[in-house]
């Protein structure tokens, strides 16, 4: 079967379609219409082998994740899915994988109503690389550089979950089915819902992909603003506190990656409207901290004392 | 020195900047205007280390040909470029490689006015995914399926020089600076000025990356049609003759790959539209067959009798 044969089997016949596309998968290139008013929101992201994922997580898995890390750049801009491209290098064609990869990228695909637009399959070690698109009205996306003094601090969901799974799969994999944390690494929710409420009422606001410290980091070096953060108020799920204590939970949120929720900031006056979505998400949305004027991050205990931040989430080099 | 850090000092300050790029790279996606009347077209491709080019390439050819790759399925859609993206898989930091990369990216984006509008940088084996964007006027893109029964076949530039150009540089990489197919292979440029010529002009169009008898029977079987070649039609450079005898040259002009010129189909009465653009660009438009109703490629001498195909394009898998 070769390259051709494989992307009409499993990726070129989807439940989903779109007015916007006037060309999908199959020729040169896709034809797309943005509709007026609307900006075009554009990220990429791979998946790498042993990289971002243990090489034997289920293919399933690795479909989906590839799909929600990149649907978790267009929640923290605001932005509705539309598209996606897959560019897919593999060391050997195993159809029942791919069949597999296929349907966790496609459950995924199916319920933000995304089309598959575009690829590209090659051999080569494994990489599954996704860019993807959504919209925003005209001037509407939330930035990171919109925090300023006063500003509360949010968290959509829990923290700490992903990177708690990880070391569960990493010790035992078989077990990825039942274990809510490894099913946290493994489908990750984008939070686009959130992102779309949330145009109307944050500052700035980032995903936390790289852990919350590296990613706020991100956030209040843009803005030019610091922060001051309540470690005890950090949303800790009962999942992961039965596997580490409180202090490792603790941790874990501050810098262990992989949480694909959004970090958020906003005014005083807006408060009461976030409040009044409270229960819009099926997911919480906890205050965590406060935005200040000295441009450092701060941990601190419900007692003022400092939490010493541990060392800072992935680096790849 | 981190991923960000990269980012910021090989592919974030560009020279090129466009009105329809809101905002570029640094937040969590790129936020992107397309003009009114302009359809969006789209593609993605991947190049492998030890797959799509040897290892130790020039860093400056891998970059160009990343770019330029994909510059040739707009080429194909008769689509001006605007936007791109870089997913960069790399084993190690090694900035001298890196700086050139990014010199033989951008100096190719720069010509045609191109962008940088995103990205993501890990560390796993050597993969560079480029996602690009162009415009085309609504409904005027060109595509595989127009081709009839009697419309001309032809191709931009010259046919076989990347493959044999590959051939050398497996042999004596240290000449890739002098030879003339090397260099097609190292820096194929992409035929973007004959695409939005053609948008008037050709029924059908396709770019040559896996050889002229791959690509050419995309496109036939797209348009539900078959295509009589004139072999001795094609347009073979001198310099691939220095190399190889005219047998084998016709070879890797049907079979050889990595061309990146266009082939595509022209009704009777736009041909003298078409001569009249031949002094254009810069490079040759050749007549190398026409549109038959067999449904099957022939490929013939100017005796009539048949050349024998070799075994086709390069297989992934």
């Amino acid at each position: 079967m070769d390259e051709f044969e494989i992307i009409c089997r499993y990726f070129s016949d989807q439940s989903t379609h779109r007015d916007d596309v006037c060309l999908g998968i199959g020729d040169d290139a896709a034809i797309l219409r943005v509709p007026p008013g609307q900006e075009l929101v554009v990220s990429v992201d791979s998946l790498i082998a042993g990289v971002h994922f243990p090489e034997d997580l289920p293919a399933a898995a690795i479909g989906h994740r590839a799909l929600a890390v990149n649907l978790s750049d267009l929640a923290a801009m605001g932005a509705t899915p539309a598209w996606a491209l897959l560019a897919l290098s593999l060391p050997q064609v195993d159809e029942e994988w791919i069949r597999e990869l296929a349907r966790g990228f496609f459950a995924l695909a199916q319920r933000y109503k995304i089309v598959l637009v575009g690829g590209n399959l090659a051999r080569g070690p494994l990489n599954i690389t996704v860019t993807v698109h959504g919209f925003v009205p005209s001037g509407r996306a939330l930035l990171r550089t919109g925090a300023q003094p006063g500003h509360t601090v949010c968290v959509t969901g829990w923290l700490g979950d992903s990177a708690g799974g990880l070391q569960q799969l990493q010790a035992h994999m078989a077990m990825a089915e039942t274990d809510a944390c490894m099913q946290r690494f493994c489908f990750p929710e984008p939070r686009i819902q959130a992102g779309l409420v949330l145009r109307d009422i944050a500052s700035a606001a980032i995903d936390i992909s790289d852990g919350l410290a590296a990613d706020l980091g991100h956030l209040l070096q843009a803005s030019g603003v610091g922060a001051q953060l309540q470690v005890e108020q950090l949303p800790l799920s009962s999942s992961l506190l039965q596997h580490c204590t409180q202090e490792q939970a603790v941790n874990l949120a501050l810098t262990g990656g992989d949480d694909y929720e959004l970090c958020f900031t906003v005014p005083a006056e807006r408060m009461p409207l976030l409040a009044s979505h409270a229960h819009d998400f099926g997911y919480p949305v906890t205050r965590i901290g406060e935005i200040t004027t000295s441009k450092s991050l701060r941990c601190l205990r419900n007692d003022n004392t400092d939490w010493p931040l541990p060392v800072a989430g992935y680096k790849h080099f």
